[in-house]
Parts: C-alpha cells; sequence; structure tokens
C-alpha cells in the first residue's frame, strides 16, 4: 500500500487524481524491471512528457544538481538553451550510456526527424550495485526503448520497478516513487507531479516522525550497503513556467528528500529535472518566426509550486519505501523493506497518522 | 529559553560547549541592537572569523544562493577567490551599504592595512520592514562597526536582537538563533556552528511536529505581514575544507531550512555563508612563496559535516523563534512570539520532546 | 577621436547612430567626474535604461562574471528574478557602498514607490587606486544621485570621465568608452550597445594588431601600476530576449574582451550586466494578472546579437583607450595616454586602419 | 605544416618542446580514424592523463561550459568533487553513449578495480554530420577503446584525424590541432598544453589579421556547411593547481577561441576541460587518510597560466586549420582546407608572418 492508504497525509495541499507524476496531463511513465537469476535486479524507467514528437516540439526544463556524484547525462544543453527534447531515462549508474543510444535511436526513427542530426538525451542513475550485478551492465538499449514504448498514463507502478528495482533507501529497500500535488484554482490550480527513484541515506524520518532513529537504521549501519547512493528526481507541471522558474522549482524537491531525513551524504548523486507540459510553452525545433510569444507565469506566483513540490517530492519517497518489496540478489545480499508495523507503530505514538 | 531547554532534541549529533556558532574556536558574534521610539526595531550583528587581521589572514570561505530575492553583497568574489576578507555582517535590507561601508572603515584602519586599496565586504541583510521603518534606514555605519567591536566568545544572544530585532518567521516573532553541532571523534571531532537570521514563511514544524498546522497559521496568513522574507545562514566550522566543500556544506543549510517548514518562497532571499577556521587554511594577503602547503579533508569524509549542518541549522532556527519575544513596531504593527504553551502542547502530542 | 575616426573599422556590422550605448532606444548615460586636488581623481557612472520608474517597470536582465574578482553589488538578485530594477552605477571599488545608497535613496523618494521597502541596486566598479586617493572614498551618495540626474541620451563622454577618470587599461590611461553594432534588418535590426569602464591589463591588441608588443608595454610593465584591475562592461538591447539570453550574451562581450588583448588576470574584476529595454518586456512590479504575455527571440536567433556584443564591446575598449588622456594624479602617478602618433603607425604597418 | 612553419607566432610565451598538450608529462594521445566508403568521415580522439590507474589515482579536473549546445557526459561529477577518473575521449554527437561505454569498460577491466561499481566518464563531442554519415553511428566502442590503448606521448597527429576527421571550422576543414606554452621559470617554468577538436564557425582572424573577411568566407557562407557546431578544449597542466583554478583556467580558453574569430554561436557547443596532472595533487580513490595534504598556487600566481592558456587555444586552433584537407564526404558534400597560398599573402600584407 501506498503512504497515504496508511493513514498519512503530507502537507497541506490535495493532491491529483492517481497522486502520481502523470497527473500532470500527457505525461507517461514506463518501466521495465530486469529480475532474473540470482543476480540481475536492475531495470530502466522512462517520463514521457508528451505524446507528440518530442524533439520537434520540445518542453520547457531545467536541470538542478542537488550533489554531483553522478552521471546524469545531458544536463548542460538542458541548461542553456532551456529545453527538452527526448523522453527522460533513468537507470543503473554502468548503463547510462546504454539508455543514452536507446534516445538516439528512438528520436532518429521517429517520422519526421529523418534528417535529425543531434540528439541531446536526458538520463539520470543511481548505483543499485548491493542488490544487483552492476558491472554486469544489463540494461540493454532495447530495454530501455521498451520501457519508452510501455509508457502510459493513469497509476504508476512504485517500489521494485524499472530502475528501481535493486535499490536502497535509508538501509531498507527503495524504488521508484511517486505523487503529486494540485495548487489552489485561484493559484491557477495547476499540479506538480513527481517521480523519484531513491537510493539513498540519512536518518529516516515520516510525516516528521523520527522512524529511523527509533528503527536503530541510520547513517553508519546503512553504509555497508552503500557503494554511491543517488535520489533521481523529476519534476513535472502544467503550470506556464519558463526554464529560469522550473530550475526554481526543482531547487525546492532537494527540501522535499531533506524532509524525509535525506542529507545528500558525499556519495549520492542527487538530481531534479524539471519540466513544464504547458502547451502554449512548447518549443517547435523549426519555425518559420523568428520569435515565439508565450504566456508565463509571474515571478510572484511560483511559491504555491515550490509548496507543492517540496510537499510531493517528500510523499513520493516514502511512498518508494511503502511499496518497496524486501528483495535478495546478488551475492545473497538482501536489503529488508520498511518493517511496516513496527513503522506504524511510530507513527502512531507521534500521531504522525490520520485519525 | 531555548529550545532545547524545553526537552528538543534535534538530530543524532551532540552540541558543542554552549551549542552555539561561537563554539567554533576564535569565533565571535556581535549585536547592535536598535529599539528606539515606536517605530525603529532593526539591529545589526556581526560575524567574527577569528581575532587576527582577517585581511591580512583569509579564511576560506563559500556563498549559497538558496533563493536570490536578496542584496547580500560580496558573493562573487568570494566564490570567484575561495576566501573571506571581513567579518559578515547581518542587517537590515535597506542598510547593506551602511554595513559594507564599515566593512571598509574597519579594514582600512586596522594597523598593517595601511597600504589596502580593495576591500571585499561580505553582507547579509533580510527584510523587517514590517515592524521596523526600514524606509528610515537607521542603522548607521557607526553601529555595524560597533557590533564588530563588541563580538565576543561565548554564549550568543538570540530573539529580538541585533540583525534579528525586527523579523518575522512562520508568522510569529523571529530573530537570531544559533546552534553547534560535533562530529564525533573517528570522524576528526570537528566543530560545525550555525548562525541564522531568520525572517520567511512556510508551514513551520518542530522536531516533525506540525506546530503551523495545528496552529493555524501559516502561508496566506503570514503573507499579510510579509514584504521580502530572507533568511541569512552563516555556518563555521574548524574542520579543514575547502571553498569547494565548505559551498557544499552550504548548501546543506538549506534542508534544515526545509526541516522546519521553510519552502523558500519566491520573495525569501535565503543564502548561506560558510567559512573554515582552521588555522592551516588561512590565506595570507602577501607571502613570499608562490605555493601553499595545506591538509584538506577528503571528499568522502565531509558527510558528518553535512549532517551536522543540517541538524545545527533546523536547531538555530528554532532558538530563534524559540527565544524571540512578542513585538509591537512601525505603525503599531505587532508580531507574538511563538505561543510557547500550546506548542509545548503540540509537541507533547506527538512524542517531540525528550522524556 | 575615436577609434573609428582614426579608420579603424571593428568586425563586419554597422554601428549605430552615435556608436554608443545609447544607441539603443531609452537609454541614458550620465557622468559626474572628479578631479579635485593633486589626488582626487575618480568619479561615477550611470547607465539607466528607459525614463520611466525602473522599479515598477523592471527590465529583463542578466550579470555574468567573467572574473569575479571584485565588489559587484546587486547581482544574486538579477541572477535569481531574471529583471533590474534600478540605473546601473559605475565607480570606484571602495565606493560602490555610497552608490548603493544613492540607487535606495533615488528609488524610495520616485513618486509612486511611496511603500517600496526592498531595493536591489546593482553597482559595478574598478579598482582607480593608482592614479586616485582611493581611500578618501570621494565619491559620495549625492556624486551618485547627480549621475543619474545628469543622465542623457545621445552622444556619451569617452575617456577620464565618470567612473573612467582614474582608470588605467594596457598600461595605458583608460576610462569609459562605448560603441554599438546594429543586426541585419532581415534578422531583426535589433540595436546593441555597449559601455565600459577599461582598467585591465594584457597584451594591447588593435584590430587584431599587435600594438602592445610593438610598444613593448604590456603585462609585467603593467603590473607596477596596478593594484586590482577590473573591467566592467554593461550591453543594453532592444532585441526582445529574456533573462536566460541575456545570460548568453553577456557572456560573448568576454570575447570582445579578449579580442583586445584582454586576459581576465587574477585581479581583474570582470563582469557583465547584460539588459533588454524590450517594451513588451517590462516587469511591472504589481500586476492584476497572475501571468504575462511576452514574445520572445527564439534561441536560433541569438546568434547575431551575439557577434554585435562581441564587435561592440571590442570597440568600445579602444575607444576607452584612444579617448582618454595623459593623466597624473595621486602621489604624482602618472599614467600616459596611448601614444596615438606611434599607434597609428603600427595600425598602417598591419594595415589595420581603412584606406 | 603547423601555423608556426609559415611563420606564425601567437602570443608572448615560448612553446614546450613539441608544441603539443603532450608536453605536460606524462600526457598521451591517442586517434582512431574511420574514413571508409563514400559516407564515413569520423573518428574518436583520447586524451590520457597519465598512465596508471587513473580511477584509483584521480587527478584534479574541472569542466567550463562556454556554450552548451551539446552533449558532453560526466560533467556534472567532475565539477562537484573537482576530480577525473577516465581519460578524456572526444567523437562526433551520436556517438558519446558508445565512447562512454568504451570509458567504463576500460576502467572496469583495469587491475585493482575489480571492484569499482562506478565510472564517471567524461567524453566530449562535435558534430561533423555534414561531411559523415552521422546517424550511422559509425564509432563504435571498439574504435574508442582502440584510441585510449594507442595514446602515446610525443607529437600528436592534426588535421584530420581521430575526432576531427570530419569536423569544419570557418568553413574550412578543421580537426585536431594542439599547442602549449611554457611560463618563465620565476613564474614556477610549468607548462600548459592544449587540444582542440574544431568545429565552429565565426569571422576568421590568423594572428589579428582579417582571413575570414578578405576570403569572404563567414557566418552566412558556412551556415550551409553546419549543423551544430562546437569546439571541445582541452587544457592540461603541470602546474599545482586545484579544481577551482583549474576552472578559472578553463574560462579563459575561451578567450582564445575568441581571437580566432569564434564567436560561441548559438548551436555551438563549446566546452573546456581543464585538469593537472601534477603528481602531489593526485586523489586516491581510497585512502587510509581522512585528510590529504596539498601544495597548491596561490590566486596571485595563477595569471601566467591564464595567458598561457589563451595563446595556447589561439595557435591549436589555428593548427587544426593548417593541418587539415580538403575532405570529401557524405552525399560529396566537400569542404576545402584553408587556402594556404592565399592565406599566407593576407597574413604578409598585414604583417602577421614572422620576418
Amino acid at each position: 500500500k501506498r503512504a497515504r492508504e496508511y493513514g498519512l497525509k503530507i502537507g497541506i495541499l490535495p493532491t491529483g487524481k492517481n497522486n502520481a507524476i502523470t497527473d500532470v496531463p500527457g505525461v507517461k511513465v514506463g518501466h521495465v524491471t530486469l529480475t532474473t537469476g540470482e543476480n540481475v535486479r536492475t531495470g530502466v524507467t522512462a517520463i514521457v512528457p508528451h505524446a507528440s514528437n518530442l524533439f520537434q516540439e520540445k518542453v520547457p526544463a531545467a536541470v538542478y544538481v542537488g550533489n554531483g556524484f553522478g552521471k546524469l547525462a545531458g544536463s548542460t544543453q538542458v541548461q542553456e538553451l532551456g529545453n527538452l527534447e527526448t523522453p527522460i531515462l533513468l537507470t543503473n549508474t554502468l548503463n547510462v550510456a546504454n539508455a543514452m543510444n536507446a534516445l538516439i535511436s528512438y528520436t532518429l526513427q521517429l517520422p519526421g526527424n529523418e534528417k535529425v542530426q543531434s540528439v541531446n538525451g536526458l538520463v539520470g542513475e543511481t548505483n543499485d550495485g548491493y542488490l544487483n550485478d552492476i558491472r554486469g551492465r544489463h540494461v540493454t538499449e532495447t530495454h530501455a526503448l521498451q520501457a519508452i514504448q510501455q509508457a502510459k498514463a493513469g497509476p504508476v507502478a512504485e517500489g521494485n520497478v524499472g530502475a528501481g528495482t535493486g535499490t536502497v533507501c535509508f538501509g531498507f529497500k527503495g524504488g521508484i516513487g511517486t505523487a503529486s500535488r494540485q495548487v489552489k484554482p485561484e493559484q491557477g490550480g495547476y499540479t506538480v507531479g513527481i517521480l523519484v527513484q531513491t537510493n539513498f541515506g540519512g536518518v529516516l524520518q515520516i510525516n516528521g516522525a523520527p522512524v529511523g532513529e527509533e528503527l536503530k537504521n541510520y547513517l553508519t549501519e546503512q553504509m555497508k550497503a552503500k557503494a554511491d547512493g543517488s535520489c533521481m528526481m523529476v519534476v513535472a507541471t502544467d503550470a506556464p513556467v519558463d526554464a529560469r522558474n522550473l530550475e526554481r522549482i526543482a531547487k525546492r524537491a532537494m527540501l522535499g528528500l531533506g524532509k524525509t531525513g535525506g542529507i545528500a551524504a558525499n556519495g549520492s548523486g542527487d538530481y531534479v529535472i524539471a519540466f513544464s507540459t504547458n502547451p502554449n510553452l512548447r518549443v517547435p525545433h523549426n519555425a518559420p518566426e523568428k520569435t515565439q510569444t508565450v504566456t508565463l507565469l509571474r515571478n510572484d506566483e511560483v511559491t504555491p509550486l515550490f509548496q507543492a513540490t517540496i510537499e510531493a517530492t517528500e510523499e513520493a519517497i516514502l511512498n518508494s519505501l511503502f511499496k518497496a518489496e524486501t528483495l535478495t540478489g546478488r551475492d545473497q545480499h538482501r536489503i529488508p523493506a520498511l518493517p511496516i508495523d513496527q513503522t506504524l507503530k511510530i507513527l502512531k505514538k507521534h500521531h504522525a497518522l490520520q485519525p
């Protein structure tokens, strides 16, 4: 069950319909999960901003580097031009290149892209090497293409799926999580959706309750299981915000990570990718006009989106923990799921659940 | 009373002796508080990294811009050269220039600086215009010089003092707060000290407990009292870290702010200044040698400093709230102190106090 | 005479009417020059983006830090919010604070700003301490206000005026310079105007000719006369470009500096401020609407503005040299003007003048 | 012949022995050139900082983004941690992923790396799609591994080799170029070496002479042949500089590009990678100690390295042009070499050659 089904209510804003990144109209998510044999525990997750040809109709985007111990590919072009021209792929650290090849192949073969000679694929990663035979580099270009093709709207699978198959979070099994928020109608009624791939450490707090401390599982204890962590965070919104304000939104996701007890440790590659699906902001690859007319949210109006981002990131991380299951992988390494009963007991003690 | 005296224990690391930025050896703090008449509610706070001539013996330093809606002066040189050559001053938004003049005057007149022609003063600010006649620009160069001269080691006054005299935080009276942490001896035993000037909004959480929600005082309610917020955070450490790792430490202070419920709203100028007092890292203004030999903490060893920074920032912000007192100022504007009894009741309910 | 009057033609694009930053419609420049007694050789220069209340109608803007050994004030808010709300002032290093106070006073007293409590003044500087008694801090708030009030359209005084009164460039007398370029009508016909305050070293090249080498005046020779250099560059354009593309334009000014032989030495504070005067991009301080509709140049169309910026910066720097005059100042320090006859001889030899 | 063999002398500093990046002790360069059939005109170039296991003995490094329209992979970790753990590979835009896979394979199989689970490969690119069937993605992981294995010290092949096989520069055939400079013994006697992959446009200047204008080949004319340009610049030095000062050095390479007439057009991905081979600065992957003692150049002493970088970059770009040969490739596209006779005539006219 997801965090909210246990009675957790994070923050003050309402969720979207599915409490998922796909609540932002047009956004799709696809997972390919690899759990063959005893040692392969990995996968790939695709986030597709809209259904049309993304290269021909780019979306405004930003990348914020919370802690750059990671191999994210494609960030500098997004930062320079302020837009994104491919789906986003998340996978393991040593398969970023295969995923990048998939984004190139995917883009080159799309109808209308016959003459395209340049593709900036955006690929994030975390290191699942404790549970997964990461040196085997099992995620292929084909797997990554499948993730894109299987992407769909609606509820999103969480926990040990896709790029979250083999990840570890706060010493427990992490994975994929998602959540969403809606800002008030009088503030525009926009939706903010988040998807995270959780693989980091710290001192777990759930809705403020000191679960990590009471379970006596934090920091030093977690070190055993860690190569390099990472938390990839993807923020989607339909609000009309340009790259500059998307970067500001992206920075706020780190505050949501902090509220779960994450500390952005030295070895944790913490990145936030943010994009807007607002149709009026699409950036055509070619255009007859030299200018583009856009309607943008004023700086003064972005604060509710910040609040939404922080809340949704916190909840998405919690969802990844609540939905993940105990997993045994490489070399018989075993990572337990968050112990739900004990956790609920702690949450109750701290009045952290809804009555 | 300070947060800890009410039974709050933030995080897992022990505090320094005074739980203050001055626990970092050599660091001194001075306040000048202006509360004349009905409308003047402002002041200036000085943080002095060491007792020698700072211009001649600069300290490694970094500035991180959490949200740049602010008038911090001096950041680009700190970022370029990686060092700080003056004390740090905090004051109100419209008196940054007077404080900068004070740092120049102070530096020019120091023995040994007779030929100095260039001074990079570092001045932070928040906007106290709700309680203070900020347009009157009451903090003079003389006040700022007094703050430097009065700086002393040991316990630090908190709440409605110095640059925190007229600030507002989460809809309650904010001000100056401080805290410190010590990392384990086997991790170097270093001290991290924080001083904050709190003037921002959000949804207050205290040690995880949803105090803002239960007091029904957050966001929209706070808007009335706000011009532009800001949270200035100053981090000192004796750990041997260079400017690059100081910047990473500075970034973590934002996570501490997030844990109190801060959201770095559009109008909030949230800046973190970090410096190291480690004697082996002092940067001489002139030197006969072309090189300098320094002993630096490896990247792999900075994580405990991140944890310490997050915890101390969270506690410093709470201290600013617990120590501040209800204040009436400009045009009879009145900002209540955090209602201690109600707050303690909420904290107890959530098991957020030590038994 | 200006560079072009001697037969120099820099680059391939045509100049605007006055070959000055004021060719960008609405931009005004004002200088106050202080040359009293034997030791005061300094001043202040104001660049005013448009004639209305700038605080109420902000302009899109960016700041690029070429080399941050400088005391520029106001950069972080411009970078965060993407706009500028005051005139720009340039002065000497130790009078930045007085200039900042002037911008605050100026803004607070403007009709319509009666309730303003926050002002982000943008002030740049270079160090004129070799020729000027900089420690005397002779530029007052009053001088800075006069520079704003005296700002006017049309031709701009260059050389030993305003903030360029006491500066040194390539070992010769530097100062204020300006230039402009127009992009082709089919590329939008936009104007780019530059104003520089030159106070830096390197190996002077004029339109490619190795003047510094042939005059045997470079680097080591220049060191005597230098405290810390700096080159402040201000770029104005009427092209409809947002803060992101203004930052990209600002970066190109550094290439123009490089083409004159500048090397952005360690001690040189090289900053570029860029803003757009395009009326459709004005940012109202308050607005009834939550969104703003703007028409922006597409990324693909900004290259001509880059070319224009590089050319105009190169020429503006040369103008500062050609227009400056030999000056004796503090402690009888004397800096010669560029020796025009010898220089022209070198330029002829290298076919660097128009026939 | 190289630029200098024609009598060009760029700047005021002497070159190293081979006027190549390999003049920096320990640095090796390897090329694999692919020119099969009528349409394949591409390749890959490896720059290897030292002969030992780079992952176990990382080097201080920085990446500066001059203009981020490019697909450089690996930048964020270099920027965060300040070091480089693999060789650098340069190739074409659509083969970055294959090169990244090569760096991972190379690193995983090195003796001593049996347990490595995380590799940050640094790969740069430019777009050779006018002359090369770039959509065919002909550079394989095997080619990239060969480039690393074939890397050697001594003179470096330039022009149509390796990653420069199919590139176009100022409308002429570009390619690989290299150069080096030595700073004076009294300034440390350090060597700075540069290698460039030139694929960009502008208005060509050679040693200040307006060759592009006089050959009537610039900008608009060049547009036909361009997809997206790019100039990759790699700077090596044996000077003891940390990541912060390496970033400053990297920024100066852009000034060298500017002096050749480059403008960093919108579509040009201009990146600079800088590293130090200084043995005392190697960063061990694992170490028993928590600290590392290093001897670093003071800020005040880096200016000669800036000068060296600017000069060597300018000359490396010119070498790429002088050494490249006319090439016919994909779809019978033909790019002429720089017309040497005409060019020398222009250079003579402008006294730009040594007597």
